[in-house]
């Protein structure tokens, strides 16, 4: 066990009943009557990993004043919100895995997979409206909207080198740091945090947020087949440019054959399996992998310079903690 | 121009600035970066029919104190809601034409057009929760959910002849009368009614919405092709159970043979137009879509008998020429 893994076990210690009534809320709100539905749910529910987005709010939380009562509802829709996108993001690749277990798509048409990622949306939204604040579901409707915005921009950029890093940038603050950062704000909002403190925190999750993206995009090209449950190089085969992807292109000469060969695979113009593979194994050769990584520890070291002032101490160190085990995930 | 059309245009002129507002929200809800996704979505909005349940909103408030600032958001919520559930079901129905015009899946992967709707859910969820008032935003919420689950009951009740009117109502009402109550209840509710003329306008909305349902179903098997932009008994095609087949098959002896008939095409074993087409024509033939017409009328009585008792009889007079308008409406 790494030490940021014992860390984080640590943390998730420290929160455990808070966790569990956030879980037994999501499981609650994810129980349909249809008893095919539901078992495929409560599968997708009790396999769901990590619970960081969850977590994160009950940190934020505890930073300034706890109050679990309206913390519990915001937490589990935050969950429910995530889960919802993944099915409906799982249903537009088409997926039939996601970390090696299989996905609703296995199962259901497509049309009822539609569905019961709505039917998820909506009970999140329901969890949201229960904590009664405005602002609580203020941050979660535009939080939905910047993740739906995120997932336009990736279908729309798609197949295109010619992008830059704010691009880059914009599309995953919409697809993975939004939550994060509204997580965070909810969680300190619900504290009686005071304006700079909801900055603070806002910025912390959105640092971790897009560090956890960043590295997911690194784990891509570094992974073997049998962690991601998909071949390495998935995002190449879609046509989808990340930052490894970007700063490889980056150190190109124009007339490199590198370059004709990236850019056919991004057009799409090329899905040969081995010429695929030999660009994946080009990018992995060439240290734009250990650049981004780079990339990504700066966001953690920006979101821990938020948490520096907090008066908690001990709830600075889990979320130092929580930072470095995003940091340092490989799964 | 039938009565009900003239009196409903009465109604619509007499509200046409207010609804003014609500469509320039809606417009901007719906204007999106994307160049191709704006102006699929900009002829969308544009096309929208007869915006029936920003219309209800508008009426339900001015029943009681109007107040315009928070109805013009909630009302472009409701109609987004509408919007993106229509988007949604197209897309699970890979609908190629709505109302005779072309669905964003004739010009979009069905991946974008999931997401499509989902960015309009949120930019829905956001109008909502710009009211700043929980009540309207818990309305909003479980309304979604209702639209949901009436929208699963349908699709896992499909290609099953053994059905009950119990079953049948709660999927209509789920699908389509629970923005209608949701609707009036979030104008009664933003127009501070007392609990009495809440439960009132609520139950308006909802036997409104049940006899707009009814009315469509009759149509389905009623309304030319040209009309409905697909063939008529679509219904039965998809195996899908409405009223009138539920009051044609109540009134078939066990061994009659359009009960084998009925049983094949529901359960899907019987896919031959001309067999289908022969069933239309039996059920058009039976006085089912007649007396399913009366249950829609029955729905629309109840629906006024609810407002009998308003003060304000200038808005409970156009709350009616509403209710005789859902009634007589042929498209």
């Amino acid at each position: 066990m790494t030490s940021s893994v014992r860390d984080i076990q640590g943390v998730f210690d420290c929160v455990a009943d808070d966790l569990g009534r956030v879980d037994e809320r999501v499981i609650r709100a994810g129980s349909v009557d249809y008893p095919l539905v539901a078992s495929l749910l409560g599968d997708i529910v009790a396999a769901r990993g990590k619970r960081l987005r969850p977590l994160l709010l009950i940190l934020a939380n505890r930073a300034f004043c706890p109050s679990m009562d309206r913390v519990v509802p915001a937490a589990a829709g935050v969950e429910l919100l995530h889960i919802a996108s993944l099915i409906h993001d799982d249903s537009i690749d088409h997926a039939a895995l996601r970390r090696g277990q299989p996905t609703l798509n296995s199962s259901l048409s497509s049309g009822a997979v539609i569905l019961v990622g709505d039917y998820l949306f909506a009970q999140s939204a329901i969890l949201a409206a229960e904590t009664e604040i405005p602002r609580i579901v203020s941050i979660f409707a535009s939080t939905l909207g910047d993740i739906c915005d995120g997932q336009l921009r990736e279908m729309f950029d798609a197949h295109r080198l010619d992008q830059t890093r704010d691009e880059y940038q914009r599309r995953i603050y919409g697809k993975t740091a939004s939550l994060f950062a509204g997580a965070a704000e909810m969680g300190a909002y619900l504290g009686e945090a005071d304006d700079d403190g909801l900055g603070r925190l806002r910025a912390f999750g959105m640092h971790i947020g897009l560090a956890y993206q960043i590295i997911d995009d690194v784990l891509d090209f570094r992974a073997s087949e049998d962690v991601l449950g998909k071949p390495a190089g998935n995002d190449l085969r879609e046509g989808v440019v990340t930052l490894p992807t970007m700063i490889f292109a980056e150190a190109l000469s124009p007339g490199a054959s590198d370059r004709q060969a990236l850019e056919d695979v991004i057009a799409g113009n090329e899905n040969d399996a081995a010429a695929i593979d030999r660009l994946v194994t080009r990018i992995r050769a060439s240290g734009a992998l250990d650049e981004a990584s780079d990339e990504a520890e700066r966001h953690v070291a920006r979101a821990k310079a938020e948490i520096m002032p907090l008066h908690r101490r001990d709830v600075a160190g889990m979320l130092s903690d929580y930072a470095d085990f995003v940091l340092s995930r490989s799964s």
